[in-house]
């Protein structure tokens, strides 16, 4: 086993009615609230009117935020800390999925900083305190409500990044199912994807003797492939979203990691591409990704995929681990073909010069030109 | 799934030469330290000197008690805290297994209470404040190294008994499994029955709807029966003492109680009152009590331990999984029978009267008094 470091500070709320204990959890931090939230379901859905019932019942004095795009944009960050810094903010309440939590957390940075916060992605401004962040969860996919990581994409740049600190945990997060009952089939399952790939980072990271951990990892992809069609066929059912919501909190709060120098991320990396060009959702970017990664790897890594494959699929066969990867994402309707996601209007010229830009290749395992193309090649 | 709160403040810092981080560590919490410890095994080895060297170079002024017994006692607790008082200490610097590090967080506790630390455990006190613990781990078994819980004996009151509280995790844990290759064959063993119960109490709680959670049970105890045996015939080895230590925390710091509401811990009571009564290392106490224990509930609970049977053995027959445990404790050297550890001189009659005033029964499978009975006759 590698060495590492075990830390997550982040109180989780889990469970059905568990906002009802959102008042006094805010109210420990301070009273004026900046709320931060995407665009617009969250009025429809009455979940709006609901936190603000709760944060008037404490005297909060809220200043607001929407508009968080699916995939992040700085200029949003930029616009809301403004708001924080000029409001004095004592905490931000962030209300939905990964990108309105991985937002809040930049703002969090962004406030005290008082930079722009494209700043501390190119380490030109370093995160020294942050405003808490307490979030509500209304979307299973990007674990972002219990770890320390944030992704966000400067257009102008031609790059979508992550950055990470023990100072942008959320300081609690409250995870209802019941709140993700309406979240649509498709963006359910590409969250279910991007369980699946984030478990998969962490497997193909620096440590492969970390086997307590490995078991974990194959836990959380069989939860998902067993409970995930299902949910699919049965949306409303409150326990089916309860297993997928918990499950996509362990892939990415730091046990897959247990044990492992480094998560790999490169897959991550070249989704982000996608997302960034063609403003693919998250999910379906990695599982049109994954496939063709582990097809580059698959005679560089045999006996990884092959333990995979046992663990997951009862085949230690590696094309056939492959294939039944792909053959998952299909049946739950996550693309597996750039094609499927955009139609024509990719461009894999375009892609692979992102991808020089974007440095896709600096990863546990390494990725050279000729590797790019062929992982293009793959995808189309 | 149940409701659950998650929240494990503790950094762990795991891995070979951890302890390089010590000194600046315990700094962050002042310069008074409380060096707590056992019976003198650390000063046999050398990491008292190496301990006394960072603290040193910190300039620490460092009280000591040493003594702390592996089954420990609260007189043991009050006279370090008496000490911790007088000299004003900031930091509490615990060394040792789970009996050290349970009593270090009593005694941090009961410091800043000024009161006789049994009050905590019949609720004469409550824990308002804590000194803060920082504990360097020598024995993988309890995983009090990233809990909230600790367990002392009262003697005088015949009870043995358990207190927890959030401000009770330690603040750091560093886990460094080269401490743990000293550590003989049988207490080895009976760490790694540890943590197997560990799980299965958490297993045999209330919340059976928690598939994912299951899983992780399912892959620590399967883990620690892979390894533990191969361990037992190289006590030396760092990968395999790495692995066994890195389990024993998963199976007690909170992610087996995830979607519970609650673990089941009747065979933890019971197993302490071998303990309080015959001295039995609390691990061996516990492969004498949970095969008999499951024996009395085969019939209550068939699909439960039938599931248990199929995910470890690979067998749905309960009888056959009992068997299966017992054999596995066997096999390791833990003993299932009292007899086996303390031969003739357990009594029934004594065992039975003091289950009696432990109110073994207050667990999630109630037992009565023929059950305390039936439990007994099993164990002999």
């Amino acid at each position: 086993m590698e060495n590492f470091t075990a830390y997550n500070p982040t109180t989780l709320h889990f469970g059905k009615d568990v906002l009802r204990a959102l008042g006094p959890t805010i109210n420990r931090f301070g009273k004026k609230v900046l709320l931060v939230y995407g665009q617009g379901s969250i009025k429809k859905s009455g979940l709006y009117d609901e936190i603000m019932t709760y944060l008037n019942a404490i005297g909060a004095e809220v200043s607001e935020y929407g508009g968080i795009r699916s995939n992040p944009v700085i200029e949003d960050v930029d616009a809301a800390a403004a708001i924080g810094r000029e409001k004095s903010v004592d905490v931000i309440l962030a209300v939905g999925g990964g990108s309105v939590i991985d937002s809040a957390k930049v703002i969090a940075a962004a406030i005290p900083a008082d930079v722009p916060a494209w700043n501390f992605f190119v380490r030109r401004a370093m995160i020294r305190c942050a405003v808490p962040v307490v979030a509500v969860l209304t979307l299973a996919a990007t674990g972002s409500e219990m770890n320390q990581f944030a992704v966000v994409s400067n257009h102008e740049a031609e790059v979508k990044n992550s950055i990470g600190s023990p100072l942008l945990f959320p300081k609690h997060s409250f995870l209802d199912p019941q709140l993700t009952v309406t979240v649509p089939r498709n963006y359910t399952a590409y969250g279910i994807t991007d369980i699946i790939a984030h478990a998969l980072e962490a497997y193909f990271g620096k440590g492969e003797e970390a086997t307590l951990t490995d078991r974990f990892v194959f836990d959380i992809i069989k939860e998902v492939m067993e409970y995930g069609p299902q949910l699919l066929d049965d949306l409303t059912n409150y326990e089916l979203r309860a297993k997928i919501m918990f499950a996509a909190t362990m892939a990415l709060n730091g046990m897959t990691m247990y044990g492992r120098a480094s998560g790999e991320w490169g897959v991550h990396s070249i989704g982000h591409i996608l997302s960034l060009l063609y403003d693919v959702p998250h999910g379906a970017s990695l599982s049109i990704v994954y496939p063709a990664w582990l097809k580059l790897q698959k005679e560089r890594l045999p006996e990884r995929i092959s333990q995979l494959g046992r663990n997951i699929f009862g085949t230690g066969d590696v094309d056939k681990t492959i294939t039944m990867f792909e053959e998952f994402f299909r049946r739950i309707g996550s693309p597996v073909r750039i094609s499927e996601a955009v139609g024509e209007k990719a461009d894999p010229d375009e892609i692979f010069r992102v991808m020089g830009s974007n440095k896709a290749a600096t990863y546990v395992h390494k990725l050279d030109q000729d590797d790019y193309r062929e992982i293009i090649r793959l995808m189309m």
